[in-house]
């Protein structure tokens, strides 16, 4: 898999103009030297370029404006993919996007495990060019792989901290191994991060001026869209929310919510009672255990659903905090935790978070299940490799709205 | 007091011209084209305005890069000033700041308490005219006030929301009456948001990416810098720790900072205990009694220094939570609290934070008191309706940085 023979540079003016192709398009060139303030000479220059790498088509006449008929560019949508990979403790999630970002295949794979990182990097890049083969995608088309994990991460290095259920993947150079692998440029992120912007490109923060997207694998943690731009901090380490203060135990021991409210405390907690345990049949890695504990709830369990419930109670908690740090104004949900109990956990969340929170007499908060429930992750990931290959201007920002 | 009789107008390029001048002065006319990206002829224009209205002045000649010497401009500091007007139930304090943003005057009294509003606004605006007075200042050079109250505030409205010690004054058009007393432009925000503005014209920001004022009077709140920017989330309302869980009580109730942290806190703490109380002689209103126990703990007191130590400790979970979910390099404390006991809330957060946040393996936190202890929002306030009135394409924003 070599890096793609067309040259993709990384101009800003081809980078502003592509974007404004693809989220406007089918646009004329003049109401694209509106929008970008760029000289027609300079436009026409930049369009003849994206035309002649086959980013974008002329799609005949159009009066965009009722006057009279110019001709309109649109980007050539199977002109570039580019693949997104989910790295959790619970799943791997493979999505490939094309130049729009909307997703043309997906694969979810077991979760990383204790797995050993230097060995799966060969098994993901394999995974890839079989994913891209039977899709029928040249792979010189492929601009580039964006690859998230749980936080802490190290965006400059390229690599994560932990989580402890990813403790084998801790200090592993993964960026650079992937990009050695496959000869094409990898951008890493933290994976609530990249679903905040999965959710911005799929449309479900609109409207929103404070919005975080709420992610759950095997740990929690949330990403933060302010007016469309990621909400980075000092260390792209924010809004951790597993790990702040809900409570204390009975002898006053301060609790996060990882301690209590993710999947794996839910699966500790239930085995602090081994008679159900062995009722639900509880066994196998932690998100097998979740799951089962999630169906015997769908089935009207009420010890499994007393589990969620106080979880949910929990992660209440601490999405209430961060709704009061950020000022919130609109919450999803999304990760595999939430593809599987989603509906308990939204229920929870919503009702708590609205009766509690700080500026409820100001404003309220829209909370809702991501639409991209379990690809979200995945699918930010992507379009981060697309914003940063092909219109860098707006690295590290949300998209269109910038 | 009528508005200023010489008209600041509040066209873009002045208002950043005169915010480079006063930031990067003495400054040349080609330096600050430079800086600009304004015209020549458009320079001269707004250069010649500004001298003509006595907001700068040449200085004479300089040599800046070395060259021939060159005519350099700086701000006339005493051309202009405005007001900062902080309202606490604890304490009410004015600020006179010069073009500079530098504190000229300043004069603290009694706090809000169960005033009746409409009739304190005369008392205000009188006490603002004694003051101007007093510094030889005439009020037709003040271009407006800022004042700034505990949140939840509106700032649309100019009216403040409660807090509980300050119930008298919620939903008062705060801000039109005080404009209407003086024919002055009033800005109105959260005292907090005030005070990490005051800190970054006090320089103490310095060097941080993502900073948070910690701002305690009878309350506590916080005000986040990123990059120099206010965070401001969806309604201003953002970053209000006092709100945010942090433990649970013996019967699993939840507990906010402000259940337990704060000075209010401190006093019904105390109050549990009636011996001490009396051995104590705490009277008064709580910020008194807050004070008298401070006054203790500096004598050695074990009870007293006990009921500041819990305190800090609790304020310390809230502040780890801020500095998680705002992944935090830079954190100051200030207020009329903390210029009361500053020393040992320093101590416990500064130990507690960078112990506990997540992202610890990266970067550390810096936490100090802020050199504006108990004038900081004040100053911030002072400084926001100097950013409006002269320089508003920074309005919200933070200043010279941007």
């Amino acid at each position: 898999m070599a890096r793609s023979r067309v040259s993709l540079s990384t101009g800003t003016s081809k980078g502003l103009v592509l974007d404004l192709i693809r989220t406007l398009g089918p646009i004329s060139r003049t109401d694209l030297a509106a929008e970008t303030g760029l000289t027609a000479a300079t436009m026409s220059n930049v369009v003849r370029q994206l035309l002649d790498e086959g980013l974008i088509h002329e799609t005949g006449l159009g009066r965009p404006n009722g006057g009279r008929p110019v001709v309109l560019l649109e980007v050539d949508t199977s002109a570039r993919y580019a693949v997104g990979l989910q790295l959790g403790g619970e799943s791997i999630t493979y999505v490939v996007v094309n130049l729009r970002g909307a997703v043309v295949g997906r694969l979810r794979a077991p979760g990383v495990g204790a797995s050993e990182p230097t060995a799966m990097v060969a098994g993901l890049v394999e995974q890839i060019r079989v994913i891209l083969l039977g899709l029928g995608i040249d792979e010189q088309l492929v601009v580039g792989i964006g690859v998230v994990a749980p936080g802490p991460v190290d965006i400059a290095r390229g690599m994560v901290f932990g989580p402890a259920h990813m403790e084998a993947w801790k200090d592993v150079p993964l960026r650079d191994l992937i990009a050695e692998a496959t000869g094409l440029p990898v951008v890493f992120d933290n994976d609530a991060t990249a679903a905040a912007l999965g959710d911005f490109w799929g449309g479900a923060t609109e409207g929103a001026r404070a919005h975080a997207t709420v992610y759950m694998g095997l740990g929690v943690g949330a990403g933060v869209l302010i007016d469309g731009t990621v909400f980075r901090g000092a260390s792209s380490n924010s809004a951790e929310i597993g790990h702040i203060v809900i409570a204390t135990d009975a002898s006053g021991r301060a609790l996060v919510a990882e301690d209590v409210a993710d999947p794996t405390a839910v699966v500790r907690t239930a085995h602090e009672n081994p008679d159900e345990v062995t009722r639900l049949g509880l066994t196998g890695d932690d998100f097998t255990q979740f799951t089962a504990i999630a169906k015997a709830s769908a089935r009207g369990d009420a010890f499994a659903t007393g589990l969620l419930e106080a979880s949910a109670r929990h992660l209440a908690t601490a999405v209430t905090s961060l709704a009061n740090l950020f000022d919130l104004d609109s919450i999803t949900l999304a990760g595999p935790a939430f593809a599987i109990a989603g509906a308990i956990y939204l229920r929870v969340i919503d009702a708590q978070v609205n009766a509690d929170f700080f500026a409820r007499s100001r404003h309220g908060i829209r909370v809702r299940l991501s639409p991209q429930l379990q690809d979200a992750a995945a699918v930010g990931a992507a379009t981060l490799v697309l914003q940063s290959e092909l219109a860098p201007r707006t690295m590290g920002l949300a998209g269109p709205s910038d």
